[in-house]
């Protein structure tokens, strides 16, 4: 059905550069959101954005409008705008930003369902020279501009896709009775070794960056019970690789009276709720990202759950030359992880290459109560857990074997002075879970500013 | 009604020191909080915490026992729980960790409105000497132990409401289509001066703590339309007050088409949904804070909106020694307030002593597009935003005139070289807004691990 429409008494209606910002893009069609379109079918609305691209015969003009939540094709001819707008439209460039107003139709060719009709269309700011244009650019080139970069549609559904992760992680926890408590960024101590360490003079003294909020973490449970932390933490790591940057997101949780099996039950459910969330919500996003939907509807529970012993024999069988007591590199995760359609847990490492804090196996004195979760596809690893150490004549001692500073673990240690109870956590890299969730190899991408070792720009 | 139990029966059952780190607390008697004890009325449930308090006659024993979601009186009784478990409760020193089994009952002398009758009770660590007892300590003194001193109730309850609070703020801008993109924390340049900057070494470089994610979220909106970014920021602050820390949460939303107009009416009803929702889902910690809820519930819109000159008026009646081009101190900023039962937003500063980036008020060129939200009860400054420059040629300007390096800036006036728009945001700081709504005067108490000038420990 064609709709009769009144372009001359539209044309006169003055467009509003500013939007309601209370509005949620849903309600109100003078303040749509492209994500949002499906709710004006057949309706006149005003958009505001840039545009993404144009073409364009003699008689109509199909531009690509991004808002920033999403691309809607707009089409313009003569008839509806006007001969004069219509030859202005011919003429915008690439990032042009405009307010425009249109009629929302159905239109089954297009991605999200509808086009706009366009009736008006005024430019706010014209673009010249866009860097970024339809050719391919390199790495180098789209990194130094990042701020550019983002806005490509690729860019917009990873970043859309990383808001609704954080925003499962943080409703995972929330809805099964877990507290926010954040860990500080900066600590007064260099727990373990320095060499990865960031370091900035405070005051009269000295802090470093924190690597993880896990000690602290572990005082907020003895206080909250169960709690999570979820901020960035850095790494100095003087490596380039595509699963490492200096400064990332991650999430903790951390719960009193829970020993490593809950530790296990509960990352396994965690990444379970996290992925089949993002699969719910973010259609669009993925299929943007060309992600295979199948391959993350397959990450239900239960998961595989091997001891490290076992992953040796697997490594063995496939030729890799390691014995008890090595750890694991990318390459052993990779291989471990062929074996396996979803998520495999890893658990009781040797204690030799773990962290003081582990709790030693009761049942063989070589091992700690400690698992890692190795992703598939050959992301590798992307939580590590352990229960941790309860004793207090157990901690000061291995902190002692592990050369560590006891005066710098005075308090930590009177968690187990005061009150003390097992309790285990673990804590999930945010950038890695993400490229694994979107199918983006590269960490990089993953974060809105990556900071990594020749990255500090923009 | 008394119920008739059967205690032989039930005492034979072990208790399981771990709990189901899957269970809500409000499903399964095994796994019960005690912030949810109103699901159990009249059944048996497990609990596991902590001493908090205990006393005792020669045929009863009262303790009550924290498990970090709250507090529950437990009442034992030799018949109940037998001589020697009577004997062993009697003689349980402060925060010593236990795992209890009893019967939830109706008590309307209870805050809680229930209390438990102890039918099991089994101790995992006896604490000796507990630093902080029932005596009044200095705040030096808890801040040293602050590890600890979150276990009390008032803290609990801060720690909560803090969680509450940040939830509120995420939700509110998640249900107004904006999407939460982070701001990095290792920025490249000193935008504003380095007095109050920490530094680190970066590799081959030099790296900043960021003192504010604006000038990225500003990229990020002009990618993504509605942001914002909620993440620690840093100011090296020499100096000692009750509303400063080195280490802050700040959530910082921007907008794409959004005047100043738009920023007030945005703030105002921020602030208002987030006051509202911890007063509806935290009235027992605000209990426990014993913080005035009908103060909070005056918190409505509209908020009065004055203009800089008109504060300037109000100072001066006010006896304050001020002129037009004055910034406004603590004591300024708490006379104003006074006039005033809910913030109060104070708009057109003079740019002579506002950032660089604000845009020139185009009806008077002594004044920026900006605003502040200063909050009632002596709180201060909660909220400082603007429009911003969206054009190139005076942001270059303005640049130069406030000697920042334009190299530095390249990457931001990028943001005005391609596709600007007009577009606004401002800044709350967390620690100050939950002081207010708490009731807590001194920000050290509103952050976990709190750090300022003098103070990185633990």
């Amino acid at each position: 059905m064609k709709l009769k429409r009144e372009a001359p008494e539209m044309t006169e209606r003055k467009l509003n550069p500013f939007r309601d910002p209370l509005s949620n893009g849903r309600d109100d069609p003078e303040n749509a959101l492209i994500e949002s379109i499906v709710h004006f079918d057949n309706q006149e609305v005003c958009l505001r954005g840039w545009v993404q691209n144009l073409r364009s015969s003699g008689k109509v003009a199909f531009l690509q409008l991004r808002d920033g939540t999403g691309v809607i094709q707009c089409v313009a001819s003569p008839k509806d705008v006007g001969e004069e707008v219509f030859s202005k439209i011919r003429g915008l460039s690439l990032e042009t930003s405009v307010v425009l107003r249109g009629l929302v139709k159905k239109d089954d060719r297009s991605k999200i369902g509808f086009e706009l009709v366009l009736s008006q269309l005024e430019v706010l700011h014209s673009t010249v020279d866009y860097p970024i244009g339809k050719k391919e650019h390199g790495v180098a080139f789209l990194m130094q501009h990042r701020h550019l970069w983002l806005r490509s549609s690729k860019q917009v559904a990873l970043m859309r896709l990383r808001a609704e992760l954080i925003k499962a992680i943080r409703d995972y926890f929330d809805s099964k009775a877990f507290r926010l408590v954040d860990s500080p960024i900066l600590t007064p101590n260099a727990c373990e070794g320095t060499s990865t360490l960031f370091e900035t003079p405070y005051f009269d003294s000295v802090a470093y960056l924190t690597q993880s909020g896990q000690l602290y973490a572990e005082a907020s449970a003895l206080a909250c019970g169960k709690v999570y932390c979820f901020g960035p933490t850095f790494r100095a790591e003087k490596s380039k690789t595509r699963r490492h940057l200096a400064e990332f997101w991650m999430v903790e949780p951390e719960v009193a009276f829970m020993d490593l099996q809950g530790d296990m039950d509960l990352a396994e459910d965690f990444i379970e709720s996290i992925v089949q969330r993002c699969v719910q919500n973010c259609p669009h996003e993925l299929a943007t990202l060309e992600r295979s939907v199948s391959a993350l509807e397959k990450i239900k529970k239960p998961f595989p759950r091997i001891r490290y012993e076992e992953a040796i024999e697997i490594l063995i069988k496939k030729k890799f030359p390691v014995k008890f007591g090595d750890d694991f590199g990318g390459d052993e995760e990779t291989a471990i992880s062929e074996e396996f359609d979803r998520p495999v847990i890893i658990h009781r490492y040797p204690k030799s290459i773990k962290a003081f804090y582990m709790r030693e196996d009761p049942e063989d004195d070589r091992l700690a109560l400690c698992m890692d979760v190795i992703a598939p596809e050959g992301v590798g690893e992307i939580i590590g857990g352990s229960e941790r150490e309860s004793d207090l004549s157990v901690l000061e001692k291995k902190i002692q074997e592990h050369n560590l500073s006891k005066d710098a673990f005075e308090w930590y240690l009177d968690l187990r002075r005061f009150g003390s109870v097992p309790h285990s956590g673990f804590g999930l890299g945010l950038e890695r879970t993400l490229g694994w969730i979107a199918g983006v190899p590269h960490v990089r991408e993953c974060v809105p500013f990556p900071r990594m070792m020749d990255k500090i720009w923009p």
